[in-house]
């Protein structure tokens, strides 16, 4: 793709249109070049903060007149190298749109700017008793405006549902300049194509948001922890589909591969948890609600479950800090593994019951080509975390033969009923592998959507397709 | 628009394509020139009846080509013209797509085909303890591909959500003839853009649904339903989200202005309701899950809630015979409406808490136009019917001057943060409001996606914009 060069011309351009907030300097773009994704590492030309719709509207229309191209960055957490400026241009910035705007307790909704850190959000709505369940990993650092663009996910999405499921209405700039709403503030709406949806998961290519409407719910006052060590990596898939169908939907519902957890221990000292040389693979299971009797039950619902299958002692956390700490060891395997080794991370998702087939496919790709994985994340949902391990793969084999294990993968992902992403998106790792989810036609009508939004291409190039 | 009229040629290759299942009989297509839509009528000039994916392409292919337009139908229940063949030509029935395809207890998913009446799914998969949730008022007639083309909604939907929370996937022949499958079968999808959220709700202008995957969950096993008489039926409405801020979701919460149920009870004479001359509107409050005692536990809440209003005494219904009974009454209620005028009827949604301010402002539209109005609907989600009845209303008024009051309904519910339809769609009647709900850009952009979806525009045309 050709865009145009950022001249001085352009630069003087966006710093009277946005003052102290337009940034040429090297250390600034160097800041901006990368995202959580591998070691992936480009240099966009300018970086631009603005703090207003306005603002956002009238870059856009500048760029998109003078064939810029501009890439909407968020708190550059994310694992698909979706905001990575691989065309140099603009990167613009959402940090400064960092206000909670309304808190509507009657309406069960809020009103927020994309730059609020999730964690913050989801704290300050704790405190009036709401909710907003979905909880990435990185919710200490991600914005809930990547949130939207990537469809997050986390633990709570197996009973709560994803970002998708809360998200009612959306203010966005299109890449035109154009300022729209994409729906209303209501549960129910039959008005039309739903742009809401479309927008959200389309991960900056159709338009930048500028405010988002989160439907919110009652914050659950109860919670139970437990951690289930299997002996066999199988079965504790084979479990998860067990508890629904006993009738219990866990609030989290995550499995560990043995590798995960020895390799996050030294990160988290504090946590007691034996590791024995026998044991394969956790279940992390968490209930929560409003009542302590009926979390009971539904312990003992589970626990019936458990007892058809071969574990090993299970540790129901104690205090409030022990369940934090058994949390905090499962948010950290994935900033562990990679500390641990050059890795790739695929983000494989199945029905559920199908999660036995889909860890026993990896192992043996595995096998066939030659790697170590380590397995992990939301049992419940179906969604594995696949973490391949460089080792002592050679640099050829990893930089080119990987990408053929990667699609057998993915190709038998897709005969499981599944596809290639659960919740990271697809952005710029994953994108040669999009054939394999769909077929030349649906790829065809995503690009002819991609135009209708922006027809010149301008917002967020290279990505996706 | 301008359609080819089908000739004998055409005739006799739809009759080589589907023995017996091409009508052009009279009194076929008279029986398909209608839906539940007041009084509206538009004869199509085939009537084709397929029972295969691969039929329904060669249909469209054909078509496509030579500029014929198609309009899928459904149940014809529907209740904003979508299924009307405002330009003749082809409807294509999927009455024969009546199969459940399969029932995935493990994975907690269905897949059938869209021809299934709604209740016929909702009771099979009962039998296996599984609930597909969303149930609108016609679901002993509609299908579940309606369902999904319109994004239905029921009383169900304010604890369970609406038809697009529960669909995964979709097969969907285009307009063009292809076949695709729009996404996965998994809970958690961030691959491409939403290409299955876009076809749930856009109403059978973009292709034809052949296959539905939907999730499941357990189904409850208990549940508990009160009526509840209030003296102001604004206060009713004041109720409706003071409950869900006490922390209870109902699994239904319905809203019911005097003459909704007085004008029912005469359908329903077997339904023991006193309903006095003080008695302004009615709230009908479910809860469901597995536990009798949790409900209990809930109801009490919700009557905590009720002691601060002026309400008459509660009837707590005591036998399954008297639940039935009285949401039969509920269900009742359109149709009775119906049957007592001749009636326009708008489907308003506004967030929750503006429930009372939308109620107020239906009536002071009506006082300043003229008309009386009947209300009633889903007042946990903010979705309130709105029944304009002709009554004494000259013709004239009623074909021309009404749409200016009901402009002015749908501006003031914009201006709630709501919008223009909840569950019945836009189709034909609605279509001429949708500026109200979204300026140019957005009907701009949803232009754009019909023609990338349906170049030459030859399905459903006439609907949505």
């Amino acid at each position: 793709m050709n865009f145009h060069k950022i001249t001085d011309r352009d630069l003087s351009y966006f710093e009277q249109l946005l003052p102290g907030n337009c940034f040429a300097q090297a250390e600034v773009l160097e800041a901006y070049a990368h995202d959580e994704t591998e070691d992936l590492h480009f240099m966009p030309e300018v970086v631009l903060k603005p703090s207003t719709t306005e603002e956002v509207s009238a870059i856009l229309k500048y760029c998109h007149e003078h064939g810029i191209c501009v890439t909407p960055a968020g708190g550059r957490t994310g694992l698909s190298g979706g905001m990575l400026p691989v065309f140099g241009g603009v990167i613009m910035s959402m940090e400064k749109f960092n206000r909670i705007l309304d808190i509507d307790e009657r309406n069960h909704q809020v009103t927020t700017e994309p730059g609020v850190i999730t964690q913050v959000l989801q704290n300050t709505l704790k405190e009036r008793g709401l909710m907003y369940p979905p909880d990435p990993s990185s919710k200490g650092s991600c914005f809930i405006g990547g949130n939207v663009s990537e469809n997050s996910g986390g633990p709570k999405a197996v009973k709560y549902g994803v970002t998708k499921d809360y998200v009612l209405n959306l203010e966005v700039v299109l890449p035109t300049g154009e300022i729209i709403w994409t729906g209303a503030n209501v549960l129910k709406n039959a008005t039309g194509y739903n742009l809401t949806q479309l927008m959200v998961g389309s991960e900056g290519t159709l338009g930048v948001i500028t405010k988002i409407v989160l439907r919110l719910i009652q914050h659950p006052t109860q919670d139970l922890l437990m951690l289930v060590p299997f002996f066999d990596a199988q079965k504790a898939c084979e479990a998860v589909a067990q508890i629904f169908q006993a009738g219990v939907t866990p609030s989290g519902l995550e499995f560990m591969e043995r590798d995960a957890i020895l390799w996050t221990l030294p990160y988290e000292p504090d946590t007691v948890i034996e590791v024995k040389d026998n044991h394969q693979a956790h279940l992390l299971i968490e209930v929560d609600g409003f009542d302590q009797e009926i979390l009971m039950k539904e312990c003992e619902k589970i626990m019936e479950v458990l007892a058809g299958f071969d574990t090993d002692e299970i540790l129901f956390a104690e205090s409030q800090a022990q369940k934090e700490q058994l949390w905090k060891l499962r948010r950290k395997v994935g900033e562990a593994v990679k500390s641990h080794s050059i890795y790739k991370e695929e983000d494989t998702v199945v029905p559920r019951y199908e999660l036995p087939k889909l860890l026993a496919l990896v192992k043996a790709v595995g096998k066939k080509y030659g790697f170590t994985s380590v397995c992990y994340g939301h049992a419940g949902d179906g969604n594995l975390h696949v973490n391949i391990i460089k080792g002592d793969l050679t640099d050829e084999f990893w930089n080119e033969g990987l990408s053929v294990a990667i699609a057998e993968i993915f190709e038998g992902v897709v005969k499981l009923g599944g596809t290639i992403s659960g919740e990271h998106g697809i952005g710029l790792v994953q994108r040669q592998y999009m054939p394999i989810a769909f077929p030349g036609v649906q790829l065809d009508l995503m690009r002819a959507i991609k135009r209708a939004f922006d027809p010149k291409g301008i917002l967020n190039p290279g990505k996706i397709f």
